[in-house]
Order: structure tokens, then C-alpha cells, then sequence
């Protein structure tokens, strides 16, 4: 079969693999139908993190059940979704809920730290327990339209939450890349009220003002004083960082009021940041960053996309066969495409 | 092997029966060391709930790993206890946390309602999902003391959490035999400070006494007048109905305090009771009944134990060989004995 | 000035009274802008809860603040909603968030039993607690739309809380009267996903069904047959009575699926029902009735009309003069009217 | 009356001053019968938060009710616990239940910038809200047993449970100090099973130990290493950062597990850290510091000490007259003293 490989750093190939097999009695085979090429894929593509060569890549897809193991009840035919990070439902983390915990996790196509599971910019994929790592994608929903509810829908969803975000929040998102989208969509979905969208490009605040948002741009204006100026001086019930800098962690708790929430989901390359401790004495300010646990969100999700509170394919510039995936990197990668779907 | 097989209504049998096999690869077969008579089994003796003649019966115990299927991470030699119900760990119900509404949960030796699976009153059972049903015992706890964390321990502290009792809490348990003595242990054990155990008998009171309860015995006083007696007039946080009948249950509601919290784990006959409704919707009070959640609690259950802040065997009356269990459903049937432990 | 005065049994009068004045340095005065007639005013109309001949009615008002005692931080000339009941802010029960048990609470016009509190329905209010029992009105939103805030919005959005209803959670509302409607726009609101509304009445189903609700004609079919057909046979997670009736409550049992919640906000005259305890042990299901907290969840409710997400308005049949509230309470009672509201 | 008075930087004196007088219908005045110095205190005194020479210190005390408004519910002669800080129980803030947030809330005795409220250290005190901000002390509690509710063991006891801490939990608690010590009461009150307790000094290990803790000593072992080798290498559900620098606060990221909560409470002079942001990317670890909010768990530590489950006098170091506080303000600050009672 034909499969996106790691080459070496800054190089991806299509590639004739060999067909996965089932190798447990819960795996499935899956037939990729859709795959994505996702923002942490290129910390492999960088050589943040490590990738033997000539391993498949991938993490986002939905497919199609082609072959079962004897413990699983998927069906062949059935369409799914899989999670970015598989979890076995049975260890200790697993029994509390905490599915991106497993003690035997490991993400698709991330190399040998995160697993040596290969991964789905493929045409087939293995996926182990089965059963726990893949949703059935309700009838009336497109493949496309599930696909991101395996990462980054559930992972800009979980962060809100894991915010504390509810009914009558209010909430300020800076950075309005495909994860920051998804973070007002949820933020929104999740019943905040009122919703800030900081970005220093027009056409990213104009989408996130198109879903609800109240935009600020920073480049021309303080998106704190902004802020605190739209909340009477006190600032957000919420922040989500979806950049990733140390720079906007610190705009975050500049923003959020007392008794607040921060939830960083950008992705980072700063190994540490100046937390302002003595000011979150003062203000008592909750932080938390953190792989997403999807499997405790994702049937949410799935439910948001499939009643139409959240479009998630707004995000997508490219449409683009899998045998051109080496083309769709590097147009991810310098900031051409905002989002790449591979079709195999 | 020994196994004890139901015959006819009030009639258990101790017949050799074939040993259990691996069936699928997430099974283990357990070499039984501690096996126990349940409350609950009693509806199966007297014909409440259906059971096939010659079945296994039980669905309390505690073994050692003896074979597992390729798929376990358990090994052989390992100290086990087993939940009294199964979880696979995958549905939708056990990835929410409900493992006890699992779509294909069955009990241990409970008839064909509950999933027709063998019982584990035997020299071995065949647990299925091991890695989800079966908890390793710690090194310093003996099989006896982790016996009921399976079962009518969890349950009983599940009830209490179901309560919403903590720290600080107000508590009238109603019934003080196996179950209600280890919802006195469970409330104590979460942090209530006020924990009113009432009861007909006196030894059943002195028992729980000697844990930390205020007793009321109800033949000779009128319990909610006492209830209220001590509380200012107010009413406790929360009741845990451990007897049954819909007398004890009306009396928890005019124990509860406004805003409280009743949760009834008495095992019923009853089909329906009077439920005090114009009372409730001026109180507004919360009631709960249904089968526990083991697989939620029984880490915290079995580290309680384990720490001797709740010690379960207190409850034990009689210890006799597994080829005495005929005896043993009659002494239990009869209330001579209080709870009976059966060794293989 | 002007009040609604209740003479007896099926009679108010509009009356001349003397008008409230400050009593407490935490008071205030709330000249009336608009007041409604609740279906809880006519277990006073009918009798059912003892009234004083002469006192005034009425519980759900807006208004201005006319005058303040020196504690209050309120100002003249605020717009206000009241919250029905009263709370001081200051006792165990306040201080643990439990508003509606406050030690001193009383409910505005509803009689000796609950604190003998003037009533709203008049030129001129009397609020004790005023910071605590008075919200300010947004500038974006009218009076008519704040209004129910302070009562029958918040109590419906309130039990559909109480049922745990979140994003993506089924729920069933029975009965479609204005609490029902309410409660099926609460529960869109909290991010349920697959709402049922049941009545009898298709022009109620009509507007149940304009909000987003698919509807079930009881009158016509087997309502417990519907949801069970639209939820592959599991019944949904929560169901909201909001009949009164104890034949409803019992559908309610029907409907739910294992693990769900039940809360019944339906005004009922019954004093018990036969509560289905062996179905609900097997069903681990959570039934809750009680008063509202309006404290708890009013700034979430004004939030979410403020924003449009919720109209409370739409169930508004009627206004007229408050002179006019004795031909009001007729139509209220007689069922042509579906809610009426007074202007002073 | 005597009162204790900030003079400069340094330096305090017990000088006459007027008494207090009801100001609002809401205040009573308290008879001090004990009070403490705070380690927080010591801010004032080294000057880093600014006092005004003559203003009256202290935050710590009981006392019995000697006058009261006319809008409070207390009565002459009851035995009373205040709150460190001031809170209004009307505004959003509170209720929502973050009372230290209140919008008009102070701090006793702690200067301009806590609003300027005069402190406890002195025969008389007057306590705005008073209904909100002082609890009844049980009868069969000391003042002096009930002392620490309203500040330092509360401040404790929330500092853990905002890690999470329940039933089993593992919890590492760095800094064995007064605050510490509370710490690991509050930690075993709330069901943790393994508390391990860390320090340099042996004579301070030593009492951690005799309240069940598992003691490190920081100066003669790595207390990572340590923790990891008795956790199995996953490190602790939660750490409470009990002494204040940056370096403690480094450790508690060591020592977490994946998915665990950092509380800090220690006193910490630091601006800032440098928070391990990659780590905890990584881990999914949450980081809370803040002040406390007593009001939320005054009336659970109060239970707490009046069953002898915490003994908050075991801090106690030194008795002595309020007119000695000079003195003992020396003898604290020099830390020859752990904890210092001051009796008018």
C-alpha cells in the first residue's frame, strides 16, 4: 500500500509499505478514507522529536473497518474515526478516565517516544484495542466532518473545559489558527457568552468574528487593556493560548480575572516560561497545559459536529491526494495551508 | 473441579464440574482462594431471580492468576480480587465511567439475566476483560481483607459517595448488618463526622459503636425524632437505607435535611413504595437507587483497606470449607450467620 | 398605591395600600415596571396554601430602585429583576450556595407558611437582602425579557441542571407549558443535543417544535415507545417532568435510560407516587423534585438572554394593567391564558 | 484598649488606642480572646506590603461577641472565630461562592492595599458582614483549638483539596513548617492514603511522622529520587508546595505524576519562576497558587478539629501577653518561635 514515510528532517515520501495485519484479537484494519496532516506532525518534520526513517506518519484520519480481530465488535464496513492516541480502557489510568495516561499509549505515526505505532497518512491502518481507539461516524455526518474530532477539535474542546468554561463565560482565545478556531467553536458549543478572538492577522479575525467572536487584533491595538476594557477592568473567566509562545502565555494571565482559568494548547518549542507567581498569589489563577485526553471528549464533539454547532472543516485550505503528501508538508509548513487533507 | 451449583429453589449442591477454559485472549482463568455467600445470592435461592439447575453460584471472590489469554497483562501467580460484575472496558458506558451499565456486563453465577456467566463459588473461575475485572491485591493486604472491596464493600461506599458524603458530613445509616456496618466504615472513611447508625438489635448497634457511629436502636426510641433531636432540628446531609423495605425508606425522608441526599442500597423486594413527594419538592431532596459501580471505586476501597482505615472482616461470622456451602446457604438463609466465607 | 390583594378563595382585588418604606439598612424599595402571575400564585387562588385576606401577591417582578437602606450598594434609578424567594447571604445554608434553604428566606406574596413577605405584585416593592436578592438588568435588555429570570426561566434551567445535562446529552421534556418550554430551551442552551418535547397539544408542540425540539404527540402515540424508537431502545439521559402529575413521573421512569437522571419541576397537587424501585435499582437512576436556587444559576440565565440564546418572552400570552389583575388571574386559571403579565 | 501597632519596619508596639464602634447595621464587635501572629505578618513587618505607622495589626483570633448591629443574627456572649479576610456574601464574587474574591472584601490588620481594616491583635475588634465573617466556635471546642480556621489551617486544607486530594490519594507535601503540618492534617482528613513529608530539619520530620506521614529529609536524600522509588516511579497525585521559593516550587514538577495538581501555598518573595512548560506539556500537570477562600471550608476544618481528626495547636510554640507582642513578633521573625498565641 502506498504510505506517507519519514524520510529525514524536512523530507516525507509516499512510499509502497506492506499492508497492515491483525496482530491482536482487538485490532482492526482500518481503510483510510481521510487524513490530515496536523500541526505537531511537524516537530517530527523539524526533528524536534524523533522518527526512524522510513516510518509511516500520521495521526488525524477517518476510514472504513476492513478486517477485525476476534475480540472486537466493529464490523467490517462500518465508517470510523479514529483517536490520535490509542488507550487499552483497562489500566489503572484508563479506569479513572485519564485515556491519554494509558501506561500502554502511544500515538499513530510519532516514533519510538511516543510508541513506535505506525501511523495513517496511509491506505490502511492497524489500530490496537479497537474497540476503545475508534467512534463510529453517525450516519449523517461526512468523513471530513469527523475527522478532526480524533485531535485537534477535542483537543481545542478539552482545553476549554479543562478551563472550566460553561454556561455565561466569558472567554478570550489568542491565537486564531485551525486550533484556536476549534477553541471559540467549543468555547461557544460550551455555552460561553461572551468569546475574545486575538490575532495579528485580519483574515483569521475575520473568520473567528464570523462564528461569534469579538475580535482584537494586537497588531494595532493592547488586547489586554482591550480586554479589560470590554469586562469592566476585571478580565476573562478564561483564557485558551492556542499560539504556543511564552510571550502570549504571559499576555493570558494579564487577562484573566481573579479566581480565573488558563489552558494552554499551543504548541510550544519554549522549554520553560517566567510564570508571574507573585501576581497569581494575588489573583489565585489556575494553570494547566497538557496533552488532550480525547476519548473522554470526543462522543461530545462528534455530537457538536453532528447537529451543526461546530464546523470544523472551515479550517481546511487543501484538498489533496495522499501520493502528493510531500507537496502538502511543505505548504503546511511554510504557512501556505492553514489545514491539508490527504485523500488516499 | 468443586463448584457450587444450584439445584432447585433453596437447594445448593457441591458437584465436580469441568474446569474453566481461556476462551478469549483478554481472559483469565483464577484459582479461588476466598469465596463469599452474598445477600444477594439469596434471590437466587429462593427463586427471585432465575437461575439454571446446576449453574455456579457466586460472584464474590478472590484468587490467584492461574492462565491467562495472550491479550492479559496479568501473569500467573498474581494475587487477585475479581468485581462482582464485569466491564469491557470499550462501550460507550465504560469509557463515560459507567462500568456498571457496561453493554456486554454480565454477574458472576447470577442466571441468564445477568449474562449467564459462571459463578466463582468454585476451585476456579474464568473472568473475562481480566484487565478490567480483576485488581492485584497488595502485598501487605490478605485475600480475606480485599474479599469484599469486590463487592459489598464498594457498594456500600459507593452509596455513601452517591451521597455526596465528605468531609464535614452528617450521615444516618438505616441497618446495620454487612452493608450498612461498611457504609458506617465508608462515611467515616470520606470524612463524615456525624454518623448515626441505626438498628433493632443490639449486637448489630454495639458493632457499630465501636466504629465511631451514635446509635439509635429504633425498637425502643423513635429514630427521626432522635435524628432531629441531634441535629438541631435540621436533619442529616445524607441516609444510606441499608435494610430494604419501604418503611426504612420513608423514614430516611423525614431524617434527610433540606437539600439532602438519600441513597438506598438495602436489597428490595419491593416493587414501589409511597414516594413523599409534597414533602421532597419543599425540601428538595435527591434520591438514588441501583446496582454499584465497582470498577469506579474499588481503588479507593481496596487503599482504605489496605491503610486499615476500614477493616471489612469485621463483618465475617463463619469460615467453613467450600464443600460445606450447602450448610453455609442455610446457616446465611436463616441469619444465624451474618456473612459466611468459603475456602476452596 | 396600587396592589393585588388576595380577598379569598378565587378572589384578588386591586386595593390601595400603604407603600413600602425601608425597614432594614439592606433593603430596598423596587418601584414595579412589571410584575406576572405565576401558576404557583394559584395554589394560593385556589386555596391549596393558606393566604392572609389583604396581603398582597405576586412573586416575579421587575423594576427601578426607588429608595435603598444605607448597606445596600445599589443605587436609585437601577434596573432591577427580583429573585422570588429571598436569601440573606450570611447563614450555613447561603454561605454553602444552597440560596433556596436559607434559614430566613421567605418567597415574595406566597403567605404565612413562606414568611409573610409582601408581594410584588404592586406600584412598589419591599426587597430585604437587596445586593442578594436583586439583579441588575443589562442596558441591552428590556424588562419583559429579564423578568423570568428571577423565577420560572431559572427554575427550568435550574432542574435541567439538577438532571446533569450537558453538551451533547438527550433529554425529554413532558409537558410543554411555559416551564416546559423553558426547560427545552435550557436544555439547548447546557448543549443537549437530541431534545424531546411530549404534551398533548399540537399548537404547543408547534412552538416546542420552533425552537428546536422534536415532538412527540402523547395524545396520538406511546411516548415511552417514541423515545425509546429514536434512542436505539436506551432512553435518554435526563428527563424534565414539568406536568405535575404522578402518571407523568411514571413515564418519566420509563423513558430515562440506565444512569440517567430525573427531575420533576411540574407544579403537582399529589402527595406521593409509586415510586418504581425495583426497575430504578436495576436502572441506577437519580430522581430529584425541590424548590429552585435562583441565586445559584440567575446571572447564567440573564446571560443567556441577554445573548438571544434563550426567549423567555415567547410564552407570554397576555398583558394588561395591573388594575386589570383580577380578570387576569381568571384567564390564568381557566387556561386561556398560558402567562400573563402585569404593568403597574 | 490595647492594641498591637505596626510603628516601621521592624518594629511594633502594644499601645492604647480608641475602642471600636458599630459602624454598620451589619458589624458586631468581638471581645478578642486569642489571636496569633501569621506568618504573613512578617510581610508587613519587613515592610514589603505598606502599613500605616499607628494602624493596628493582626488577622488570626476568636473572641466572644460583646456588641452587635442591628441586621446581624449573633448574639451578645457567643464564642466566635473570625475569617482573616472580609467578605459581603451579596456580590458576585460571593455569591458564587469565591469569597476572597468579594468586590468590597479586606484583610484585618493588613494595610491600605487589603483595605485598610483595622486588625485582631488588640482586646476589640470590629468585624464588618458579621454574620458572613465569623463562625460560632462548638461548645465543646477551645478558642484556641478553633483558632486556626480562620486562617492558617483553612488555607491549608483548601490549598489541598484544590490539588484534588481525596479518598487514597498520594500527596507530597514540601515544607514541614506550621502551614505544612496543616497540610498533612488536611491531607489524611481528606482520605489520602500516602502523605509524604519533606523537610531539612529532623526535629520538624519528626512531628510530620507522628501524624502518619512518610518523612524525606531534603538534606541527606534527593526527595525526587525518593518519591519516584516509593510511588514506582510515577511520583504523587498531588504536591502542596508548603515553603515558597522557586526551587521548592521546581521539585513539586519533579514529583507529580502525569495528570497530578501542584498547590502552592507557601509565602513566596519571588516575582516569578521559571515554570517547566515542555515537562509539563508532557505530563498534563495543573498549577494553582492563590489566596485562600476561608469561607468555603471554615466550616469543614471546624468539624474537623471539634472530632479531633486535626489538632491544629500542635504549631503552637509560644504563649504570651498581647502586651508582649513586641517580643513575640522577634522571636517569630528570628524563627526561634514556630508559632506565637497572644492573649489579651
Amino acid at each position: 500500500m502506498k504510505a506517507v514515510t519519514f524520510q529525514d528532517i524536512g523530507s516525507v515520501a509516499v512510499l509502497e509499505t506492506p499492508e497492515p495485519e491483525i496482530l491482536e484479537s482487538t485490532d482492526a484494519i482500518v481503510r483510510v478514507t481521510r487524513c490530515a496532516i496536523c500541526g505537531s506532525d511537524l516537530h517530527l518534520y523539524h526533528g524536534d522529536i524523533p522518527m526512524m526513517p522510513g516510518d509511516t506518519c500520521g495521526h488525524e484520519f477517518t476510514g472504513i473497518i476492513e478486517d477485525t480481530g476476534s475480540s472486537t465488535t466493529l464490523k467490517r464496513g462500518q465508517r470510523v474515526v479514529g483517536t490520535f492516541h490509542t488507550a487499552c480502557g483497562a489500566c489503572n489510568a484508563c479506569q479513572r478516565g485519564e485515556y491519554h495516561l494509558c501506561s500502554s499509549g502511544a500515538v499513530f505515526g510519532y516514533g519510538p517516544i511516543y510508541g513506535s505505532l505506525n501511523g495513517s497518512q496511509a491506505e490502511f491502518a492497524r489500530v490496537p484495542h479497537a474497540d476503545v481507539n475508534l467512534r463510529l461516524i453517525p450516519d449523517d455526518l461526512a468523513d471530513e466532518a469527523a475527522l478532526f474530532t480524533g485531535d485537534i477539535l477535542t483537543t481545542a474542546f478539552g482545553a476549554v473545559k479543562n478551563a472550566k468554561v460553561g454556561v455565561g463565560s466569558s472567554v478570550a482565545i489568542i491565537g486564531c489558527g485551525p486550533v484556536g478556531i476549534m477553541a471559540i467553536q467549543s468555547a461557544l458549543a460550551l455555552g460561553a457568552t461572551r468569546v475574545y478572538a486575538i490575532d495579528l492577522l485580519e483574515e483569521r479575525l475575520h473568520l473567528a468574528s464570523s462564528l461569534g467572536a469579538v475580535t482584537i487584533n494586537g497588531s494595532s491595538t493592547d488586547p489586554v487593556g482591550q480586554i479589560l476594557a470590554l469586562t469592566n477592568g476585571e478580565g476573562v473567566d478564561a483564557v485558551i493560548e492556542a499560539v504556543g509562545g511564552p510571550r502570549t502565555i504571559l499576555l493570558a494571565f494579564e487577562m484573566v480575572r481573579p479566581g480565573g482559568h488558563i489552558a494552554a494548547v499551543g504548541i510550544t518549542a519554549a522549554q520553560t516560561f517566567e510564570y508571574p507567581l507573585m501576581q497569581s498569589l494575588m489573583k489565585d489563577v489556575t494553570f494547566r497545559i497538557g496533552l488532550a485526553n480525547i476519548h473522554r471528549d470526543i462522543d461530545q464533539t462528534l455530537e457538536l459536529v453532528r447537529t451543526g454547532k461546530i464546523d470544523p472543516t472551515i479550517v481546511i485550505s487543501h484538498r489533496m491526494a495522499l501520493s502528493d503528501a510531500a507537496e502538502g508538508y511543505k505548504l503546511f509548513d511554510s504557512r501556505v495551508a492553514s489545514k491539508v487533507i490527504l485523500i488516499p
